[in-house]
């Protein structure tokens, strides 16, 4: 066990930080690293486990969608003053995110975001096979959420105010917007992967307990950052589901900015993850 | 133990999903699927324990109403700005759950909330006797709480400034508060579902320790989407405490939908619950 | 072990609540009744984490009071837009109180309020001497904060905004104010045996691990309620630290409330968690 | 292991605090004393996790500097009622900290910022070598951070709007401002230590787990409370890389202030922590 960090090439890493918080008295103990997961598991599509999976995708973007759009109108429709604020939509986008993770995680992983899905595909956390239905799921799921809101609000109060679509806002460049959420993506992909690391979660007690909580903070943070730049994507699922009900063309021509954003965002922080923090390439596997 | 999971009928189940968070070298031991509560259980009748519980949801429903509606008079009274806010209104209603729901749920599983009582009951969690004494005390409790306001505010305040009650709002139909309702509630009842899921519990580290937090988040999320729509009940009790003791003619004229509406929306999560998510259906219990 | 549960005199106890959050497959192990305080503990005086616990209260109330009145400060001068707010003001309350009791719990218990001093006195958590020791300190670091304060605001400033006192507003009577305190402290308090409780502790895992972030909730949501009554005291060493520091007659005249609304409060809630959800006068000892 | 708590001079320390949160039925088991670091550790030098730490520590004060920046910026420019408002930026630091400690505790102990790192020196929990280079990367990391905020302003924006440097503001003493830090720094490290305190983490269970959340909200607060004065630094690097891409005189003028304030509070709090709450100089050690 102790050999597993030893193994590291660049040196003797018997010097480990001293007094991490929540590590007293603690080794590495129960930790083994698990394989990468294949490319396709054919036996996966026989599982009930993991339509299962698929579905609880579907309800959490539909629900996650529902209530943050929902909430954004609400802002539009009174004024700042007089609703939850711009501060209440990052909270409400935020806590969703917290509430869903809390409640999916142990289903289907809780990404509820293909830039996740595809940040943790990379780190080969997950199938191939798995990562296209999540997706697929997660990209219905958020066109039935903004639908929702669409139908409650009728179609010219939606299309006044805006309907949560993402646009790159006046004063900044598409090349401000695709960086913000390049790195707003990377805070979020960054905590996923520190939160669902299977040796951290053996060590630290503090991660696997609190784990949807910063989660959801880092996308409340980057909403009360960059909500001015983009109203904040850094979840495609999100960005299409609004677009598509919007359906305005200042909502698609931007669009591509909150795939390809997110997509290397999420890259950055698993190539920072396993290359920089695990050292996985530098250790020998047995 | 590892048979119980593998009965289900639609697969072999054994690829479950990768790397759920906090799960980490976790098996699903020391979990046992708890059989169903009798629908009338009467031994219950002469424990202390069982009148415990209710005194327990009355005070609960109690400061729940308190807090709510004094936060809600305030903030009408003073003007958006001048006060805590539209925004405070939802932290006020989620921070009073989460509080109440740590205090209580060791003493009567913490519902204070018909809602949560029914959708509990449905999944046979709890007797019918206990969750027809629930709702009576929680209906008492909010009467209690919002009649405590009223004395506090002054009886030509109160009214002037709407006494917390639920009603439609201008600008959207029945049916609009109706589905805002069923949806609310469905996100706060699944929420509950997942935080006292016995399975989950005994598999992952967040779901027992932070249980209360996601609940109120839940109910804090809520209100700030939905706000805007029906000043947002998702709880029957305290819908009629508010609607009792305001007892104008416009609040009595909506008050089936926040009965309704949120009845509705615990069903169809203890549905989703009960059969996707568990699939209890398709397993053969032994 | 078993024995101590059912010895409850009004009934066969073994019908619990079903499913409360959190307690999936634990039992009642690990809990035994602690013996009540005495009154004097004449060792105590002796001995160094006596008088250590005594300076953990004084600097734990100097920084509440600190950090407080500052944020009063802050947002009674520049206006509630161009600030932090009305809800700023409750988040400094809480959020002080979240931290500092987990700072200090462990070192003196965390009280940092003479109300629940009071109130866990009541119940017999701790010796007279100990409780009357606090309340001194907790009134001295308070006195400290606010007057540090003023140093920094300086004396005319201090005086126009207010220096956080707690008095009656225009509107309300003083019954209506010294009720806002009781019910206030009654949250609170009863927050704070609910997190103390040492048999939950050994049953319900949200419970200890917890405890310090729903006592912080309590006193945030206490705060969105009544500072439009009374400011918000509910704690008898922050009233008379402000008063004391500000010292114009009005805040004097209305002082009483806020020592006499706590007390009576906090008692309140030792006698309902005692009493009614504890049942310890019907218990016998053994 | 008893003997160690019992051989503090001033007494016989058997009179613990009564009933302390998340204590029941726990002793001091698993404790022991750490020796303390040693001022150089040629070793940590041919060690990876070293190198890794400091990248660790680069990253996040860059990810720290870039949101919170970007915060502030939003704030300026769309005036405080529609954005989300000072409060928003307070939650923005003190949200930033909890994820990123949250993130990086593990890795490097999650300083992220020199006043922090400078206290757990004094406290001897890291090497002189160590210490050092932390504080270089932090600040390397927050120059970079603010940079890509000016990257994305541009540069006539971004002096506008201040850029988020610290100042005393107009109406406070350069010695307001320095006490300000002092303070604030020592709320702030106090709670970082109470967090990373190897004892407590045997003994009290809500410290170990919730550990980020206090420090988090420890920053949080303070910026409630001294945004009017400073702009609230209690971070050398925050206010470093703030000031160097802002770059004007004003800003320069003060910036001593921000750092031997930090200094000062850090040093306070490890004094206070290691002499008044662990009295390690009146313990024998053995």
């Amino acid at each position: 066990m102790e050999n597993k960090e030893e193994d590291v090439k660049l040196g003797a890493n018997k010097f480990t930080e001293r007094q991490p918080i929540g590590t007293a008295a603690q080794s590495d103990k129960d930790y083994k690293e698990p394989p990468p997961a294949p490319l396709f598991e054919p036996g996966e599509l026989k599982s009930w486990s993991f339509y299962r999976a698929g579905i609880a995708e579907f309800v959490a973007t539909f629900l996650f969608l529902y209530i943050t759009v929902l909430t954004v109108m609400g802002v539009n429709r009174s004024g700042k003053c007089a609703s939850v604020g711009i501060q209440g939509i990052a909270w409400a986008f935020g806590g969703m995110i917290f509430a869903l993770v809390y409640c999916t995680a142990g289903i289907s992983g809780g990404h509820i975001n293909p830039a996740v899905t595809f940040g943790l595909f990379l780190a080969r956390k997950l199938s191939l096979t798995r990562a296209v239905f999540y997706i697929i799921m997660q990209s219905l799921g958020a066109i039935c959420g903004a639908g929702v809101v669409k139908g409650f609000e009728g179609n010219s109060r939606y299309t006044l105010y805006g309907g949560g679509a993402n646009v790159v806002n006046p004063g900044y460049t598409k090349g401000d917007g695709l960086g913000a959420e390049i790195i707003g993506t990377f805070v979020l992909v960054y905590t996923v992967f520190s939160a669902t690391d299977a040796k951290r979660n053996a060590r630290d007690s503090h991660v696997p307990i609190l784990a949807p909580l910063p989660i959801g903070f880092a996308v409340f943070l980057v909403h009360l950052a960059t909500i001015p730049i983009t109203g904040t994507g850094i979840n495609p699922a999100r960005s299409l589901g609004a677009a598509i009900i919007f359906n305005k063309d200042h909502a698609w021509d931007d669009h591509w900015i909150f795939w390809v954003g997110p997509f290397i965002g999420a890259a950055l922080a698993a190539v920072y993850h396993q290359i920089v923090i695990r050292a996985i390439p530098f250790k020998t596997r047995d």
